[in-house]
């Protein structure tokens, strides 16, 4: 790799001079809190690379790999050469160039990873490792992350999280984010079991839509009380009417009796508890971040065998901009809506949404979502975000990653957005280019550490 | 601002030279002949700015502006620091180009407008404005406009067009557009008072579909005695049927009754109504505009404090490529299209829209619009318009506008265009490169003073 | 046109220099078997460019020509006429590059089309004709093609199939393709006569879905006897459910009564046949190709005059993902999914369908299609394809076409592939350069190559 990959000129190298040494704000990601007060060190770069990255699961699946060498049996080793035997020619994949960006900063290897020299890489990463007894923390310092906003469910006890804020041994804030999938999706396996944990752990005897919205509260205090600052859901259906307070405890109290419960019944209750919770988040200053349009376990043989998060999720269908509106809109009218961030998976959909977003007060778009983050997907982004909305309040990256590696995707982003600023710059269409630097600053670093610093 | 700016090589540079002299034809805009006649002078640039730009509205929202210092009680001269204040890190908004863009033009100032500059710009232009005792009329013509079609009620009186034609003093031809949202949206409030007007005006009692229809015909033909050439509508809802005769009759009769009606009922009434209309603009000539997929007023407590176009309508969804089909095709079979033009406020219908306009004779894609009208969606419709129709034929830019300084928006245009056009000379994709100055010529002045001089 | 012509650098130049002499595979096409077996002479470019090509046509419309020297009377010289003098100012369409592509490869005549050219021109470019005898079959060859994959219907006779594959003085091997569209859209005219024709073609007394499937499973083996590697379907609906075996026999025999069905059963027993199809061709090897979101026939006097492919089709609505996961998902539960190649002509699909041909193994998004297939276009579906998907696994081109002439499109999408690729690289995406002239020899003959000798 170049080290001006991706940048386009010398205004973009000058910007990403500034923009490179500045912290990592990495407000929304899968990291497991255990793990990293665990810091247990690695074994080899086939476990860091192959363990758990549905990315690159998929993407060997595309190379026609088979099952055995991706999430099968094999060694981690045979994994590696396979995953090496494809990256050639996987060429416009983000992860060529996350995997050269990984090789390089994180084991100091800077050569291309192919079958020619995929043995050798993996014995010196490996060797690497073992030198360095590379470990979570150790990696998430040396890039230079701040703050880190995992993603948990209301249930969560967040034992980590508070042992890791007792930690003087580490800096870097890590705090839990509340995630409410499996407080909404009410119709699967399971929903009566985790209503029961989710009454114990809060305290609150939920046998009403009103006593479940009093447990979340409940839980939302605790998780303030680790700092949490974002909320978050990414379920697929997205509700096309709000059942009243009265109907929402009716199709509550069918499932807990185990019935089943009709797609309107579903929806209105979704609406519903959209609503709620954006109400309580506004209360206790959190901001609700929004994930749209994606579409989980499209394989039935893959998750049988494998469960979820096995790389066979995909890009759903775009959410109707009327029914978006109407929960916004509701939230909006009894007081306000909590700041708002949108991410569509469905990148049809981008310039509907910042324009509904600039539609109310608070509401942003967010950051390229999952297989959107790639060049093409990031350029789409702020090309809507910046002709429709408001460039210089964006809150820019994070890594929505399950792994502690893919802190370079920091650096992929900035190298893009300092391109595509002076790229603006170099078409005449800045006028005044000595806001530029602020811009990037802004939007790597300081908006969203100013966002986090007014919550505590 | 750079005097070659959005230019992208000498090919466009010298493509501009000749465009950029072209009279304008502003076919399509919101301007106000009330205002064009009285020719009030203006006061300051904040009035002119911010009294009801609803786009820097919007951005200033997005900035984080609190409401009072862009819609409330501040000075102009507060709204416009406050204007000031966000525009340096609006980069990539067209609102930067053309803030910049209309600084120069209008008030001869060639400096960046940000918090340090803002003091002075503002007594700077203000100075200028009285100066040169700027008014509508001043700034019409100093653009080189020939033609402005304005957006006009059916039961508009038209008598400013009259007046202003009627005048010697001012050569610019201002012709109403006959724009029926009104007599369509039955289910609004205060239709049935509508109705009343509208028979008044027209001199047809109205109380059945065909007199509706009869109705819309008499005030078409006073709208042609004023030089109308174009119609528009620009609605939220697009039909997925067309009703008979007898049920739009019943619909409408139900309305004015004063009884509710269906979706179904009020869907298959547009659909009537759109046929209907079709065939009346056919027989008089007149071209269709239709305006599609806009979302009106989503943020319930701002239209309830400021009403409508304060900067919160969004992009809506996009409308199903066989009901548009539907309602073409239905005014094609009963004797011809008029000429059509199809505007999307939503992107992703652009190509589909190009594809439907290739299908039927007459009918042709517009201009980007609204929250399209940046340099990237500019290059999508033109990219989508030239693969996918025939960018000879194109109509080219109009302002939309509600503001009488947004003529350099036709500048911005024609340089995109240039730009595009080099740039696929430059790759290899002009056989003829001899045609371009005449293609130039024809989209941004020959076709539509061609269309229009045929309508005399 | 330039001979670099929509190369980028010095890079794409070189890897153009290894992809312009690979053979082509033109694996989806709709030449007529006939036409190439009688290998008749051509007598004009009239007849060759404008007696059947919907795309001219469709060009022609847009730039105002009238009907009559587009598809009426007028003779083939009047209608080259027209079409030279649309051509000049139909800049960025595909057409302008094709047409002076195919006047310099096929006519050896290497300057632009334009009115005043044009006589010529036509003088000329017969005179070539006539000279060389010019004929499909020497059309063919010229170009290097090694396989062409036809379209057929299941009742086709394969004759002239068999009849190429035994004459030894043609060496190019054409093959049929398993297209279904007429098996399944059983509301239309002429269904029950359709099936009574494949009743006998097959030798299976069709009167149950069972029947039904046994008859197209014979037809699958007599096409595997002539070559046959691919099937194709390409109809405006897709269902959003399936039929059991039981109700898709109850709908087939109500329309063999004469009886008329439902949407419902209709989208029911669509699902069906794409499943049991889907199951066919897994078993039998063959490649299943989905061609998604075509509107056919929009314009109603357009289609009672000239009929169906009259350049009036249009891009359709969106495919919901949900609905074809099922289909996918329902194939590859009972046994896997034959190898799959998905093709959108609505372009807002293209991300959302690499992302879902990601989640099943052996299915890959295809090629731009129609009116995607311009260089715009193929640069999307590349990015798509790229950056959600595995470029190395790509099937690369196909025309798609009805002409002899439109073998330069091979050579235009090589030239935009290498100029994608190398500006990958250029902008630092590329770790491993070396293995670029493999990629783009894999994308434009190895793989299908590959994958078509495999079949035999």
């Amino acid at each position: 790799m170049r080290d001006d990959y991706l940048l386009s000129g010398e205004l973009a190298k000058s910007l990403y001079e500034r923009a490179k040494a500045l912290p990592i704000y990495d407000y929304h990601c899968h990291l497991n809190p255990k793990e990293i007060w665990e810091d247990k060190p690695f074994e080899t770069i086939g476990e860091i690379w192959l363990g758990g990255d549905h990315y690159k699961w998929r993407m060997m699946r595309g190379a026609g790999i088979e099952e055995n060498r991706i999430t099968g049996d094999a060694s981690f080793k045979e994994k590696f050469l396979a995953y090496a035997s494809a990256l050639p020619l996987a060429v416009g994949n983000p992860l060529a160039v996350w995997s050269h960006a990984e090789l390089k900063t994180c084991f100091g290897i800077d050569r291309p990873l192919n079958p020619d020299t995929a043995e050798e890489i993996w014995e010196e990463a490996n060797a690497y490792i073992k030198k360095t007894n590379m470990s979570p923390r150790k990696l998430i310092e040396s890039f230079g992350v701040e703050f880190i906003g995992t993603t948990d469910d209301p249930c969560d006890s967040l034992e980590y999280h508070e042992k890791l804020a007792a930690d003087p041994t580490f800096s870097v804030k890590v705090t839990p984010s509340f995630r409410t999938d499996n407080l909404m999706t009410l119709r699967r396996d399971g929903y009566r079991d985790y209503i029961a944990r989710l009454s114990e752990c809060s305290g609150c005897a939920i046998d009403s839509f009103p006593s479940l919205m009093e447990a979340a509260e409940k839980r939302i205090l605790s998780f303030k009380e680790r700092g949490c600052v974002f909320t978050d859901v990414g379920i697929t259906d997205f509700p096309n009417r709000i059942a009243s307070e009265k109907e929402a405890t009716e199709t509550l109290s069918a499932v807990l009796a185990g019935k089943s419960v009709t797609d309107e019944a579903y929806l209105g209750f979704l609406g519903s508890v959209f609503v709620a919770l954006g109400k309580l988040y506004r209360k206790h200053g959190l901001v609700m971040q929004l994930h749209l349009g994606a579409y989980r376990n499209p394989n039935s043989a893959l998750f049988a065998s494998l469960g979820g998060d096995c790389g066979c999720d995909c890009i759903g269908k775009a959410v109707d901009g009327g029914d978006l509106i109407r929960i916004l809109d509701a939230i909006d009218q009894d007081g306000g809506l909590p700041e708002t961030i949108l991410y569509s998976l469905n990148p049809s959909m981008n310039d509907q949404l910042a324009s509904i977003a600039g539609s109310f007060r608070g509401v942003k778009l967010g950051a390229a979502w999952w297989f959107n983050d790639h060049t093409f997907g990031i350029r789409q982004v702020l090309n809507s975000l910046s002709s429709i909305g408001y460039l210089g309040g964006f809150y820019g990256m994070l890594t929505d990653s399950r792994s502690f590696l893919s802190y370079p995707r920091h650096d992929y982003f900035r190298r893009i957005l300092c391109s595509f600023v002076a790229d603006l710059y170099e078409s005449g269409q800045v006028a005044d280019a000595s806001a530029l630097p602020l811009l990037i600053e802004k939007i790597c670093y300081q908006n969203i550490k100013e966002r986090i610093g007014e919550s505590r």
